[in-house]
């Protein structure tokens, strides 16, 4: 699930929600605001300070996109197979597919470092709201409110950083209605401890993907090391000895990404009828490319595998989403709650400022939608489909950037940004010239698609050339694979790019003065009129609901909560809360074993030694959504009974609004980890440091 | 390569084509104006009345979107695996898979009847383009225009029926330029009598489609029946000892589908722009729908295998023409040529009429452009995607247009089409609920994304529910899926429509209204204005090149030649005029015999017995495009030296340009044909009525 956040929030911006009044086992709570009365008089279960504060803490951000947490005093790091999956792919060669594969270091010495992986653990959370807000001066034009607003947020940022050493990310809440900083710790020596075959992790594959009945081990260690030690963790998340029962209370600790609960109707028009669309008519065309790549080797598959599980996986999850946005009682639901927001806003007095918001972001649709291609394609980089690509104007808007100042400059060029982003810039991840040209081809084709072959800059893209012509000559002319020469650009800045004439960093030249308008244009026009118009929209929903509710989902730390429970099919049928490992080959069995219901050798020869009746996976009615994976559940007592991997079909509604009939959040068992590690991977010693038997 | 017909030429027109000085082997020529004296100047081969005849009436069309031959007196025909799959297809069941396990009927009562397979031989071709023309007064508008040509061939091809009971259509060439009445012999009794498993006939699968060299056996059986007795042909090609030798001069007689070669530059540009990148995006959609739709069982993957067969086709076959499109050496030949004749308009009095007609073909192509998503939604049934949609809309229409006299209606229900249409109408091919509601589903959301969901006939369409809850109430609740049914219906006409309440027809009468609106905009404003246009540019080509030319293929028979010749590769590397049985085991090997490059076991078992020296594949220059599969590749004795089943890559630019250079013909090779038969399937009896052995 977690690729939602690659696929969609590059090609938009952040977005306002005023969440509904909520229901039921609803919300993904930040926790400087917690749930804490409805879970005392629901559940009898008091949320202290310091059980916050520990789940917090052992709560661990993946960068990539995912979540985890600490489940050892040694570092150990637990999260999903397709979480870890990144760094797997990164390992790999053509002599190793340690993602087909799986690995396992029976030492600390065997642990493997990761290239370029960043975790985040949240130590801290201050209200900056008023020093943001007091920055936008009320007679700004929209460009200069958004550039006062940046320079502002860059400065907290620094200031912090500068003075606690800790990462530090002004997050944007309900859109503008709240700006808090988070702090956070950051490791960036992770290694990698054990991950089982893909196979089954991702038993079932494509077609099982957020469908229930589940049978999946997607699960991954890693440990996170200072100073070449494994990190000395005060918080870590102890093991449940019985793991999850029917009808408990869990909490999930996590990052969702991305959620649209309360979208004006306009913005949900739009998400509707040209947002999804677009996406999925990228993601369509990028499934068939690494599909047919794919297939002419076993090496090109190796090398496409991980994006092309990204693009399965978004295209199956934005599916969902748009057969709810076409879903007339979804819609009906979501314009009975407008009307009671516009109508206490013509209501309330102290509101006016409310009254035409609806109809400007409306307005920031209209101009959304008019550049979202242009915008996609040049800014997000769907135009030239290339890792390649992506590097060279990091060192081209890098060299120009850093010579401005802090707050000038764009967003994700920021001081307090840039040790992150030489992480990635200076990754030793492999590249391949063949499959960089497979893709390149393609982005270039779709950018003279979509622009147009005559337009002037599709001309100077492609020089005179074919799409392929010239993407094979760029691939091959490029030094930037040399991470060496990658950290020697970036050094020299704007005099050594000019001197390089690296030709793939003269096409990022050539694309960026229409990506940087396009840009401005996005952020001055949609997102900072969107913004602005949202923050009085938080401020009726407040009115109305009151403060103790949830944000949308941001791709920060929430709590989560819910029960353990099966749910009716609409034919009536019953489905169960978990599933076990006897199902698991029974499953197999029902589709003859065939890819991808096959299993790994492993596992039919150790069959015998396995207690069949151990649950596997489990569902419950926790609010998740994509960027939860990974995520630890867990008991009233903070114990690890789960792992969330996945959700349901049903559960993909949730992007727009929660619902306990049927969707639920799908996890790993904790005794499922436990009985596979010993039993099938001869792994004890990681069961022991899981369980603490030698503690 | 077949496929082209079926998902280009039913979302647009056909197109005139004024063809340039032909050079090389250049051309799909016309039985009745065939390039004899460049053959008698070039190969000293003199194409005599009697050998064209000959050649002719031993050609078959199957309907079904591809080419055959007559290779017996008993009625045998050869064509391709993949035109054969339509109705292997159509033969299968859940306890039956011809299309993967092959058939082999080893005597006469063993051959199966196909379901709703047409063949047509051409037996006869008269010009009535004087008639045609004059049917159209200079003053009518477009759209009378449009009404007055379809009447007069309406007219014509019921003359022709009622007089000779042969098939009789009139055939648009040169777009305009000429009109010629063919008469076709129709056989409707078609048997399957020899078919291999597709693992051997697409060895090699999506990824070596289009490539070479090439491994595959892509050959199918036919026998024609009258009477219920195998029909008696005078006309067929005996085989030839020797097969193909490098360097020989062959042709190939057969129906190549549809070329742009000298659509104008307005016209390409929209192909380049508009056209091609929207037809790609529908196929990516289907090819992932049905990749996805058939991971999910074998049992659905069977069902869905021929459509996603003909998709992948498609999808590789349109990139390769938007990668000619988007190469700029093309484009400037093309921009030369428009020039040259632009020149001569302006300076020949006798062709002033030309001189504005780029002009409004470029018109016409924005009228194309605005058009075409509507179009090809609504007219062309993308908006619904379903075989019951289709069924739905032929029945309510048939209704509709037979009580209209003949000439004023939709072409297709002019009563000499209606035995043919009827045929498919009536057709018993299996029809599966849950595959029907998925394509169902997919259709109504493209619809709705297309339209937007706020679109009156959207919301009419979707009747207040989701796409995919709209679609099942659909295919639950239509009864069309029964044959009787639909016979009753096409007999009762309005009246038993009106009472049946069907609600597929019911849906397809919603929609009618507005798919017969675009159409008709599509036919007044693009179609006529660009066929009185190119009739023009048609005047200025003959004045130009004079009459010894060709037109662009439009699915009706055609003479192309060429030699059987290697070529060099780009990196200069030598690719030899064919390929053997060794070769083919050693790509499997290569390939770890991994599916798509995994043999059949009997092909396993079997490879001792082989002359593995045998020939399996070989290329030549001749002129080919999509339509062409199963063409017969002849010698100067009309002898069958082989089986056209594709093109390579470089052979997928003759979309708009011949070239000799790198572009070739693949085809089975007639050696490899009867070694498979007698050593690998114990097909004696089929060899021997091929080679004549006992004639």
């Amino acid at each position: 699930m977690k690729l939602l956040l690659l696929f969609l929030l590059t090609a938009t911006a952040l977005l306002l929600a005023a969440a509904p009044v909520v229901y039921g086992d609803e919300g993904m709570w930040l926790f400087n605001n917690p749930p804490r009365d409805y879970l005392k008089k629901k559940y009898d279960f008091d949320a202290t300070a310091d059980w916050l504060e520990h789940v917090q803490k052992s709560s661990v951000r993946f960068n990539s996109g995912g979540s985890g947490s600490f489940v050892s005093p040694d570092g150990l790091v637990m999260t999903n197979h397709h979480v870890g999956a990144d760094c797997l792919q990164k390992f790999g060669s053509k002599e190793h597919n340690y993602l087909r594969d799986g690995f396992h270091a029976r030492t600390r010495a065997d642990e493997r470092k990761c290239d370029d992986l960043e975790l985040n653990v949240l130590m801290s959370i201050e209200d900056v709201t008023e020093r943001v807000k007091a920055a936008v001066k009320p007679d700004m034009k929209p460009e200069q409110a958004f550039a006062a607003r940046r320079a502002v947020m860059a400065e907290i940022e620094k200031e912090s950083t500068d003075k606690t050493g800790l990462r530090s990310d002004v997050i944007t809440l309900y859109q503008g209605g709240q700006y808090h900083l988070y702090r956070f710790k950051k490791y960036t020596d992770v290694r990698l401890v054990f991950a089982p075959e893909q196979q089954i992790a991702f038993f079932g594959g494509d077609p099982d993907n957020f469908e229930y009945p589940r049978y999946d081990l997607d699960m991954c260690f890693f440990r996170v090391y200072e100073n070449n030690k494994p990190a000395k963790i005060e918080h870590y998340l102890k093991w449940s000895k019985a793991g999850a029962k029917e009808g408990e209370l869990v909490f999930v600790s996590g990052h969702p990404g991305r959620t649209d609960r309360l979208a004006t109707l306009a913005e949900l028009d739009y998400l509707r009828d040209t947002g999804f669309p677009f996406l999925l008519q990228r993601l369509n065309r990028w499934e068939v490319l690494l599909m047919a790549f794919s297939a002419r080797s076993e090496e090109n598959a190796r090398q496409a595998k991980e994006f092309l599980f990204g693009v399965q996986n978004s295209r199956k999850a934005r599916l969902g989403g748009l057969a709810a946005l076409l879903d007339p009682q979804l819609m009906a639901r979501k314009k009975e709650q407008e009307k009671k927001f516009r109508a206490k806003a013509r209501e309330d007095e102290s509101l006016k400022d409310a009254r035409g918001v609806w109809d400007r972001i409306a307005q920031a649709q209209k101009v959304r939608a008019e550049n979202i291609r242009k915008y996609t394609l040049l800014e997000g980089g769907a135009g030239f489909n290339s890792e390649l690509f992506v590097i060279a104007r990091t060192l081209l808007r890098a060299a120009e950037e850093k010579a401005k100042s802090n707050s000038k400059r764009l967003r994700e060029f920021r001081e307090s940004n840039l040790e992150s982003l030489e992480l990635k810039l200076f990754s030793k991840a492999p590249l391949y010239n063949n499959y960089e040209k497979v893709k390149l081809t393609d982005g270039l084709t779709f950018l003279a698609n979509e622009l147009g072959a005559e337009h002037p800059l599709v001309k100077k893209v492609l020089a005179g050339k074919s799409p392929s012509d010239r993407a094979y000559e760029l691939v091959s002319g490029t030094n930037i694979k040399e991470v060496a020469f990658r950290k020697q650009l970036y050094k020299g800045g704007k005099e050594a790019l000019a001197t390089a004439k690296d030709p793939m960093i003269e096409l990022a030249r050539l694309a960026d003065p229409e990506a940087r308008k396009v840009r401005k244009t996005m952020e001055s026009e949609f997102e900072e009129v969107q913004r602005q118009a949202y923050a009085q929209i938080a401020k009726v929903k407040f009115a109305l609901e009151g403060t103790n509710t949830y944000p949308d989902a941001t791709f920060t730390l929430r709590l989560a909560f819910g029960q353990v429970k099966g749910y009716e099919e609409q034919d009536g049928k019953h489905v169960p809360f978990e599933t076990t490992f006897a199902g698991m080959y029974k499953h197999s069995a029902e589709h003859h074993n065939r890819e991808p219901f096959d299993l790994p050798k492993r596992w039919l020869d150790k069959k015998d030694k396995l207690n069949l009746k151990t649950p596997l996976n489990f569902i419950c009615t926790a609010d998740i959504i994509g960027g939860n994976s990974g995520s630890p559940v867990i008991n009233r007592q903070a114990e690890v009974v789960g792992l969330i991997f996945d959700g349901n079909i049903q559960s993909l509604a949730l992007d727009f609004a929660y619902s306990d009939e049927q969707a639920r959040a799908t996890s790993v068992h904790s005794a499922g980890i436990v009985e596979a590690l010993r039993k099938v991977y001869d792994a004890d010693e990681l069961a022991d440091e899981l369980t603490g038997k030698n503690r």
